[in-house]
């Protein structure tokens, strides 16, 4: 049986080293080491410093580890809101996020645009209510990636207000300045092409201080993973629960290679390769791009629509049977698009094969 | 380097076949597969088919894969508790059970026995709006089990009560029978000697309708982890976030595994693996188990106090020196004691190693 190579949205292709860091930590017996001991403490500052050098971040930002991205959804909006949260939704995950506060029984405020597009920040307008804008800066199910300059702009719009940016299936490659949002989380199995059951939350000091005074008024902020219990453990590189430590080593690992190479190189890997995709796509004849504007196309998860669904089926097997496997459309796009993840794990010749592979399976009908 | 003994009490050290099964894993890209194809459905199918036939679990029960013994504390209280639940301290867990109720804002009712003992179910008074009653049938913490004929008493007790056991460091091996209690729980790199950060949650039906009757009052049962939302997506073999799929897929084959053994010789080896351990803690003159009443005695935590405390450190060092790691105590005991494991993973060559250890250490001075 021939390997797949998985261009799916995630989990994904494993980055290229994962395997053999795997065979080494069991040499090194690391699932069976404590995680109250000097040697997990290790593992935790390993990939937290590389995680922040790889992302940019600022010292003052905490690093915690949690369980995947849906997990971070939750915690933030259980510590960071009392009230009313505002959620730019576009897509089925940012709806998700949004979702997710109404279980909490929190009020929403939902900015909505079409699938496909981002949201326009000339045109928001908030509550004064709202403590805290949650916005997913690539939307996996639609292939849309915010804008920079969107960022920048909503942060000078709402400088009081807590930023949340969901990156779980842009990082590591994310183009906008991480001081410019107040908390932001994914999970390893996209962009970093490692096992599924790991997240990563990162927050700031602004992030802590809403959780504690949101404590003081008497209010709960759910138990073992409330940022005060989360960061209190941080501190001295641990977790509150015992964590998923092989994956924690995993992540340092991958990250620490990603640093040898560099982020900057990692982004204009991903941008070449991108190119290359759509550029496939646009000579596809039965394919178009489904984000219409080129400034909101992702880099990372890339959505094409097919003009007729009906070869949607015989789009996916011929993949198939080439032992690429991509993943369907989302939701109610299932059966119209096809989406193509762009993460580092996988070689500018893969995604030159896969864009091969996609302009010959119907050739272009002039 | 020499390979250590991991008879730490969790993580600890792997089942036999752990490493053997990753590689396989890695062999099938299982850590790539997609968590809402039919690929992972089967591995969740089969994990939780192989659990329920080691734990003797009624077809009527949901098993749930959640992410650690810690989150099922959280979410049982979430869903199954209103306004009270009751909780038997003997512990430093069964007290973080019932600290996590009080984060969560709920009222407790705490019977306490001091550490070391097993709470008396003859004594069990409980007022009449507690809703749950939390049980840990072993407490890591100190090495005391709850003995079976109680856990029939305080069901026979309270019928109506939600009663539900902490198992986290005593399954697979559970002499109670399963179908009195409705809920119970445990982590998996404990028992099952697998990598941290896979939790198992199994509730019955009355669980589920106590948390859609909270709901329907209007309450938050918190939200992609809720009973209803974990068990709408089981009902389908799927999970409502991408779970740790390499965790289940290991959990299934080690499972398996055990069935071949068949839970009654795990038991039987378990029992016998333990007897080993006490008798070489009576040999030492400068030891004693910490548990007085025999029929309190852990299987599969097990604990021993040192008469001096001052050799405490002597006997980790010694132990260490011969490449066996041994537990320290847990929190105020944490140099008066060592938590010894007695799970699968350990042979009972390697008991009887750490056994000829212990005696060795210093010799019986009459």
């Amino acid at each position: 049986m021939s390997k797949n190579t998985f261009f799916t949205v995630g989990p994904s292709e494993m980055y290229f080293s994962v395997e053999m860091h795997m065979k080494e930590a069991f040499r090194k017996q690391i699932p069976s080491i404590s995680h109250r001991g000097t040697a997990f403490q290790n593992l935790y500052r390993h990939a937290a410093g590389h995680l922040r050098e790889l992302l940019q971040l600022p010292e003052s930002y905490y690093v915690l580890f949690i369980n995947s991205g849906t997990e971070a959804w939750e915690r933030i909006l259980q510590n960071c809101v009392e009230k009313k949260s505002c959620h730019l939704v576009n897509g089925a995950f940012s709806k998700r996020f949004a979702v997710t506060a109404q279980e909490l029984g929190l009020e929403t405020e939902v900015i909505e645009t079409p699938d496909g597009q981002c949201i326009d920040p000339k045109n928001m307008l908030l509550s004064n209510d709202s403590e805290l804008i949650a916005l997913t800066y690539n939307e996996t199910s639609t292939g849309a990636m915010q804008p920079v300059s969107d960022i920048t702009s909503i942060r000078n719009g709402f400088q009081n207000t807590i930023l949340a940016v969901d990156v779980v299936s842009a990082a590591p490659y994310i183009n906008f300045n991480v001081q410019d949002v107040d908390c932001l989380f994914f999970s390893v199995q996209k962009g970093f092409g490692l096992p599924a059951g790991l997240g990563v939350l990162i927050v700031n000091e602004k992030c802590l201080s809403k959780a504690v005074k949101k404590q003081e008024s008497g209010k709960s902020l759910g138990s073992y993973h409330s940022l005060p219990s989360l960061i209190e453990k941080a501190e001295k590189y641990e977790t509150p629960a015992t964590p998923n430590v092989l994956g924690i080593y995993l992540l340092g690992k991958v990250a620490e290679e990603m640093n040898l190479k560099g982020i900057d190189q990692i982004r204009k890997e991903t941008d070449q390769k991108a190119a290359i995709i759509y550029q496939a796509i646009e000579d596809c004849s039965y394919l178009k791009p489904f984000v219409e504007k080129k400034a909101c196309r992702s880099k990372t998860t890339i959505v094409a629509e097919l003009h007729d669904p009906a070869e949607h089926k015989a789009l996916m097997d011929y993949l198939s049977a080439q032992s690429m496997k991509v993943s369907t459309g989302y939701g109610k796009h299932k059966d119209k698009h096809i989406r193509i993840a762009n993460f580092p794990a996988l070689s500018k010749e893969q995604m030159e094969r896969l864009a091969d592979a996609l302009v010959a399976f119907k050739k272009v009908e002039v």
